[in-house]
């Protein structure tokens, strides 16, 4: 995009996880414009709120724009919804509990409760994740629409362990399995420490908008008990979306 | 703003909690902008990310704003933070636990859990309230810096009940207790039911960047025994920010 709206949008390309702190020049040279656009652009940022200044000169993310993000229904929106049910999820079994969406081709975390000492997890929310490999990106893969599902099939697969599912016509089974359970397992193929089993999360129309899951140290439980748990803590978030005002959004709490 | 990217954010700023999903034209109403501009800028704005169209048609805001806005540090980088210290306060109470910052003169809410059997709470992550009645605006307006300070004294003060504080001479005062004693009580000064006691939590430099508080019901249970678990947790948040790495930031698990 090469209008002024696309160059505004690029100034908060610049800004990630590694990168939430940036001056100046660094927004410059990480959005590709030039100091005195940037330098202009930032300004009308900074007024509006959607970046805030340090102490140390450098800008930040605001916490205007980090409002107007929270009123995304797949957001914070839908985070509002579930975590009554992950809560309970947690509280049941203090191991980490987390709820996800598909985003393109990618996974992207939308809550997470993680127990002190329950087995580590790579991710945060806001984070992207490949799908074929975690829970969460199973379930989603396999509800989401044919095209997606092809395109993900046609592309190469990652390997994060020896147990990750790297072959096409396999994972093609395993998300026929999934659609045929309603869960899916994914056992050490994030990590070799790591199993999750995951649930979906249906919307107003039925259709399947996030995935729930919980992940625990691999070898320590059999996954059937656990998607019980799973299943009935995402069958609680789906019946909340489907009642009045339950559709994805920040709500009142009275 | 009337430039490009002023405009842009309009459109940003017809979205409010009560108006998640809006047509084209209640979009261009509520911006001020004229049809074909409001077309132009929709397109780039959903083009990025930052705006998404549902399947009936009408645009809320999207993932990749919601992603961009979780990388504020006042926002969820302080809320990955401090969750644990929530959680653990949550556990130990089974009652309603808060997270706020101050922006301007409004408290607004970064992290909340609810007990599911506590007494009702008017708020959601991401709102505004003003200082002057709640625990952590009152921690807040503490410590806020003499200019802030003076610019909401000089306001009128809203009456929530027949408790709240309205008088500017006495606000004054228990801003100074509060400074002294470390603690904040909001005992019904909301809402009738409600008490609420919080804390400030403390950055880097020692500066007061946020404020802690639980909220029970009114009484049934004395401040200062529940101050002391607030102040805990609290203590946790701000030792957490000291770290290194603890600024406020989305955090990696490891």
């Amino acid at each position: 995009m090469r209008s002024v709206t696309g160059r505004a949008l690029k100034v908060l390309d610049a800004f990630s996880v590694e990168r939430t702190h940036l001056s100046l020049s660094e927004i410059s040279r990480y959005a590709g414009l030039p100091m005195a656009t940037t330098h202009r652009l930032v300004a009308e940022l900074a007024a509006w709120g959607a970046l805030e200044r340090g102490s140390d000169g450098k800008y930040g993310i605001g916490l205007r724009l980090w409002e107007v993000g929270a009123l995304a229904p797949r957001g914070l929106g839908l985070r509002e919804v579930a975590m009554p049910f992950l809560e309970d999820l947690y509280e049941a079994t203090h191991e980490n509990v987390q709820l996800a969406v598909l985003d393109g081709l990618e996974v992207v975390y939308v809550e997470r409760i993680f127990g002190r000492d329950a087995v580590d997890v790579f991710s945060r929310v806001g984070a992207r994740w490949p799908a074929h490999a975690t829970g969460v990106g199973l379930v989603l893969l396999a509800y989401a629409t044919t095209e997606v599902q092809e395109r993900y099939l046609a592309a190469p697969l990652t390997a994060f362990t020896e147990k990750t599912i790297v072959d096409a016509a396999r994972l093609r089974r395993v998300l026929a399995d999934v659609r045929r359970t309603g869960i899916a397992v994914s056992d050490r193929q994030v990590t070799l420490d790591a199993m999750s089993v995951a649930a979906p999360v249906r919307g107003a129309a039925n259709e399947v908008v996030a995935a729930l899951s919980i992940i625990v140290r691999a070898g320590t439980v059999q996954p059937m008990p656990l998607a019980a748990a799973v299943v009935t803590a995402a069958r609680g978030i789906s019946r909340a979306l489907r009642e009045p005002g339950g559709r994805p959004r920040p709500s009142q709490s009275r």
